[in-house]
This record gives C-alpha cells, sequence and structure tokens, in this order.
C-alpha cells in the first residue's frame, strides 16, 4: 500500500480549472477529448511552454545560449514552436535531425550527440551542415573519412566523458567508464590527431547526468565541468566557439520531490561565465535541457472503460496504459515504483472520497498507472489525467504492446 | 560486475553453427543481415516454431487444446506459420483479433480476453463470432447490451480471479484483488444474470500467472484450477464447452534458470482431465501458451559501431538497443538486471577472450544490451546476437524512443 495517495502537487495548479474541468490550453478536457474525436491522447500547452522558457531565460546568465534536446518530445509541432523560443537543438538521430532542420532553425545550431552513429547518420549530419558530438576517436575517423564536399568541412565538437559524475541523479552519464564521450585524460591526443584531420573544431560536449533535483550538486558538477573545459580548452587546434555543458535539470515527479531552485543554479552559472568570458572570448556556452522544458507542459490523458471492485478494493480501468506512458507505470527502468501525479479531469472540484488504483487495459499486473490513490468517486467515462507526461511519454513507450491504436498528440 | 559472464546456455544450443556462423532458418546470420538489408533485425526460426508445438504435443494429454497467445509475439507471418499447428488462437486488441481472423482460424477458436475492451472491441468481437471472455459484470452487461443481429448472440466466457495465485512467477495475474477476471465468489451470481441476457455461455477462463519455471507449483495450481472450475460449473446456465486453464510455462532467460519440466506437467494434466472428462464431458480444455511457444524461437541480431575502451572497460557499441528489445536491457518491470544469453553471432567458433559490455545507440545509461560477459574479440561490424528474443521483443519495446528506424522482423 503506497502513502502516497494525496492528488495535491505543483504540477497539476499549473493547469487551470474551467467549471470543475482541468483545461489544457485553454480548452476543457472534456471539450477537447471530444475535438481530438478519440481517447487516450497526450496534451501539451503551448503557453506553458512558453512561459518555462520565459522562466529559464530570467534566471540564466543573458548570454548563455538554450538549446532543446529533441528526444525528451520530439512532436514536430512542439519543436516548432519552441525554435523561436530557444537557441538551438540537440538530436539523437536522423530522424530528430530532420524535425529539427524543419523549422527555421539554422543548421549551425543543432548539435547531434549519441554513441554508435552509423555511416549513413554521420553523412547525413555532414550534409546538414549540424555540429557533431564524436563520442570517440574511432567516430571522429570514420567522420572525417566520409567528409565531402557537400557540407564543407564537417563541424566536431569532443564529447568528453568526465573524471567526476551527477550525484542524486536520474541517470548517471559521466564519469567512471562509459559508453559516452572520450575520457577526459585522452582527450588532449585526441585533439592533436584532430587538428591532423580535415574536420572544423568548434568545442566540447560535457554532460554527466539527467533529473537532478538539487541545486547544490548542480552548481558543484558545473563548476567542474567548466574547470575542465578551460583545460582541455588550452590543448584545442583553434578557439572554442561551442560550450555544451549539459543540463541535467531535474522536475518533480513524486510527493516528496521539490522543485529545482533554478535562480540558484543561474547565479552560479553567472559567476562561471565571467571565468569563461575572460578564458574563452570566442565561446558560446550553451545549456541543453529537454525534460525540464517539457515535462512539466503535457499530460497524458485516458478514459475510465470499467468501475470495479474486486475483494476490497476499487479499480478503475482505462483505455490507456503502460504502453503509452511506461514511465507512470514505474516499469521504465524504476527501481521503487512510486505514483506521477494523477487526477479525475472532469471533477477537479470534487474532494477525495475513495483510494482506487488506475490501470490500462493489458493483459499485464504492470499496467498500473496509479497504485491507491485518494480520488473523487469516478465512473466510467471519466478522464484520468497523468501529470508530468510531456517528456519521455508517448516514444520512451511500447506502442505496439498488445497492438492497441496509438494515441494522439495535440498542441494545444 | 555481473558473475554471469559465460555464454554458454541451452537457447543458443538450439540453433546451428555453420562455418563459425550462427545460423537462423538454416540460414548463416552473415547472409540473413545481407538479404535483410539493415540491422538491427528481429529473426525467428520457422523450424524451431514447428519443432516447439511438436514438444507440446507429445508432453500435453492428447485432448488438451493449445492455444496461442498472439500478444507475445503479433508478427502475421508467426501467426500464420502457427495456425494449422495450434488449435486456436487468444488475442488482446482488435488488431490482434484481425491477425487471428486473417488465418484460416475458425473464429469460435479464437478468445479475446483482458480488462478495459472498448464498446468498438466488444461490437467487432461480437460481429466476428469469437469468444468473448468477460471481465467483469458491467462487461458482460455492455456485451448484452450491444449483442446485435450480425454476429448472433455473443459467445461469452467468464474470467475468473481464483482465489489462490501462482507462486514464484515472472508475474502473478490471480489471487487477492486484481483488475484480470471476476473474484471467484461473486462468479455465481454472475451466472444467474448471465442466464437472464441474450448471451451463449461457454465456459471459463482462469489464469494465474506467467513466466514459471516450476512444474511442481504448475501441477498444484491445474489442480486448483480444475477443482474451482467443476465447482463453478454446477451453476453455469449451460455446458461448459471452453475451460481455458491458462498457461504460465516460463524459458529459462538467466544463466541459473533450469527449464521447466514440461513432461511432468504432462503428466499431471492428464490426471486431472481424467475427472474433467468424467465431469464435464462437452468440456474442451485449453492451455493458452505465448512466450513458451516463441520466446526461444527468436533471436534479435545488432551489428557492431563502435568498439571503445574507456577507463578500462571494454563497450561494443552497436546500431541496436532498449528501443527494440527493452526486457534484454532489464527496464521492463525488473527489480534486478541479468544478461540475456548473447553470442557474436559471426564468431562462433571462437573462445571468450574478454569481458565486455554491449550497449545500444541511445544516450542513456539504460541503454545496456549485456553487462560485462565474457565473449570473443569482436570488432565493429560484427554481429551481436541477444537469443530468448521471440517473446515480447519488439513490440514490448518503445520503438520511437530517440526516433531510430523501426527494426525489420523476418520468419526463416
Amino acid at each position: 500500500m503506497s502513502a502516497d495517495g494525496s492528488a495535491a502537487h505543483p504540477a497539476i495548479d499549473a493547469f487551470p480549472v474551467i467549471d470543475g474541468c482541468l483545461a489544457v490550453g485553454g480548452m476543457p478536457l472534456t471539450r477537447l477529448a471530444e475535438r481530438v474525436g478519440a481517447t487516450p491522447f497526450f496534451a501539451y500547452d503551448r503557453n506553458l511552454l512558453t512561459r518555462r522558457i520565459e522562466h529559464l531565460r530570467r534566471c540564466l546568465p543573458d548570454d548563455v545560449h538554450l538549446h532543446y534536446a529533441i528526444k525528451a518530445n520530439p512532436m514536430p509541432a512542439v519543436v516548432q514552436h519552441l525554435a523561436p523560443l530557444v537557441d538551438g537543438f540537440d538530436v539523437a538521430s536522423a530522424l530528430e535531425m530532420k524535425v529539427a532542420l524543419d523549422t527555421p532553425i539554422e543548421p549551425d545550431r543543432v548539435s547531434f550527440a549519441g554513441p554508435g552513429k552509423t555511416a549513413g547518420e554521420l553523412s547525413q549530419a555532414i550534409a546538414a551542415g549540424i555540429v557533431i558530438h564524436v563520442e570517440s576517436e574511432n567516430e571522429m575517423r570514420a567522420l572525417a573519412a566520409r567528409a565531402t564536399a557537400n557540407g564543407g568541412r564537417p563541424r566536431v565538437a569532443i564529447r568528453v566523458n568526465p573524471d567526476f559524475e551527477l550525484k542524486a541523479s536520474g541517470m548517471r552519464m559521466g564519469g567512471g567508464a562509459q559508453q559516452f564521450g572520450v575520457d577526459a585524460e585522452r582527450v588532449p591526443q585526441m585533439l592533436g590527431e584532430l587538428a591532423t584531420l580535415d574536420l572544423e573544431f568548434v568545442g566540447f560536449h560535457l554532460f554527466a547526468g539527467s533529473q537532478n533535483l538539487h541545486a547544490d550538486i548542480l552548481q558543484d558538477v558545473q563548476g567542474k565541468i567548466i574547470d575542465l573545459s578551460l583545460a582541455l580548452a588550452e590543448r584545442a587546434p583553434a578557439p572554442v566557439r561551442h560550450l555544451n555543458i549539459g543540463g541535467g535539470f531535474g522536475i518533480p515527479y513524486f510527493p516528496k520531490d521539490q522543485p529545482l531552485d533554478l535562480a540558484a543554479v543561474g547565479d552560479n552559472l553567472e559567476r562561471l561565465m565571467s571565468r569563461v568570458r575572460t578564458a574563452l572570448p570566442e565561446a558560446v556556452v550553451i545549456v541543453e535541457l529537454g525534460r525540464y522544458i517539457v515535462g512539466e507542459c503535457g499530460v497524458y490523458v485516458t478514459r475510465v472503460v470499467d468501475r470495479k471492485e474486486s475483494r476490497g478494493e476499487v479499480f478503475l480501468i482505462t483505455d490507456g496504459g503502460l504502453h503509452h506512458q511506461l514511465a507512470a507505470s514505474g516499469n521504465f527502468g524504476q527501481v521503487i515504483r512510486r505514483n506521477y501525479p494523477v487526477a479525475i479531469g472532469n471533477r477537479m472540484g470534487e474532494s477525495a472520497a475513495e483510494t482506487a488504483s488506475v490501470v490500462g487495459c493489458l493483459c499485464t499486473p504492470l499496467d498500473l498507472l496509479a497504485d491507491k490513490v485518494a480520488l473523487p468517486r469516478a465512473e466510467t467515462d471519466d478522464l484520468v489525467v497523468v501529470f508530468q507526461s510531456g517528456a519521455y511519454g508517448l516514444t520512451a513507450s511500447p506502442t505496439a504492446f498488445l497492438s492497441h491504436p496509438a494515441p494522439a498528440e495535440v498542441l494545444v
């Protein structure tokens, strides 16, 4: 029996309530569900996205660039909406690159990171003229070997595997042995080799982890990233122009999570920037964020198909499930299952009246969207809302599992 | 550091080796990869599927029917291949029903189970004339309300949530409070109501769990299922014609797993059948299996794109990953990550020469296909094979994660 039965969560308060019904993009969910024509669906709020970027701009130094990591939510309408609001995009595949290039953004503001880029992906990236974050010496050589007249000299940044890690993160992606980047201690020698190849060096990419809610830990690791970058820059064959320091800013999913103190992170970054401006006058410092930009701006909406009582427990059986929102079911790499914030979207004015579990329509006990939460009494046709669903929702879920129809996505 | 570094696993021995290269469907993987035209891909062995069914037929009583649960692997070619070999199919969605009905199988040998069936799905199932396993009283009433002249009287079996569970299973789906089926103690009253509705009662479905490797536990639970079924049958409005006792037969994924003693399960079932034949002379007993039929007959094949050493560890970076084979990465509901059996498909004649980790091409440390296993020294362009990938592989994975191309599936 989980203790986090309360529906109270700051993420819920971000969405207005109109006549007892949660509204996304100003439209009550009951009407939005009719407009979409079917449940389940994901809905992202355009205005919340804009406000999120404004909040980031207020807190971060003026000359820090803000990139959106498309992998968090590659819906083309979301990416198009963000294009004029951010300074660049990071992509992780050829299809994400296409989505980025379909916006008005300049190619040199698009970067492509990720281990295991195929020969085809490298050729596409060269032709596009985007910045390629090489993840190994082999990848650097493969890139030089594929360079053609089509894209000019490939623009290269080296992804560095630092010799420190981001503690207390959802995921650690730096420090120790890693599939990501080049071990920091090998980078000087690699820079020497890079200088002999027909490649255009633009800078470094250092990323230590993701989903971190602790400003002090982020401040500490950003300081170390700047230290390491300045040391490596002394060995670079050309001035550093791009310095991507990653992101790692987390959002609160669970009841005890405290939101990140973004102002504190921004103040620290301003102090670090004064060092960078002096040491690397041509460098643009880039903060790359995915989940932090889109995560809180989206909801997953699924309809109650059956209300069932079994041996004293209430189950709200919905037409959705883990095939659409795997992380909310607690089955995507999570060790301990905890509930995402949920609500009955068309009963926002009603008080909690019972403890119920929200399950999906799949034939597996894994298909649990909310375990024993306090909710108003819900009936068939009511709309269950799973919050914090704007990032790593639909695309991070096994949509073909049991061959149900794919849900719609709307930007409202 | 995991200890299960050995590549030895009985699942590997099921596939022949031709000139040092693993063969699927008699074709060496290097040639098959050329035929497919791209990596990664899933390959299922037609001959192994046939032999698996033969093995089941040898061990199970002659008059027990064998159904294939399509959710384990809905690839149409696989389902078509199995159609003449099994006695029926179980489906979990309208699309799975279509795949089943596209084979020559008779509709009354197709059953549709699962909570949260939508009104549309119920109408489709009625029109198809398949057997509908109702999961609640509400669903039974909804079904009766939607019955039309198109499909005749809807054929109904009641899915029962038993008052016992299948211990030591990968998943428990019976006992206690459940979203699945109707609590056994409520079934007699439900049968009374069913008799008053325009529905054709055909029997019961009792399913207690899945992925169990212990013959003694399966024997015990099958005995309890028969006991409960015979007791419920006394309250039925018509003779029981279908008695689906589920499956739950597991396959060995990990080094210490012992294969299920199928002969022992079959012997016990033969003893139980003598009771069923007397008490329910019109009943067909159905064993419904998914993973046990297809799981060991398929492999996932991915190509090494980069070989990387980082701080003393070797990483084989492939063009595949958890977006295709989530369960093998240990991130689909597993609490403890263990390695699926893996091999370098084109180096089957070589001895293990190093400890390496196989990772995918995604920007997440979750994307680990094999953690520190003993393998021959592998190079770029080698083919990594992940065994036990015939069930809950592609369709149970988040294929759109990071927007890479979907892998092919071939039946060879």
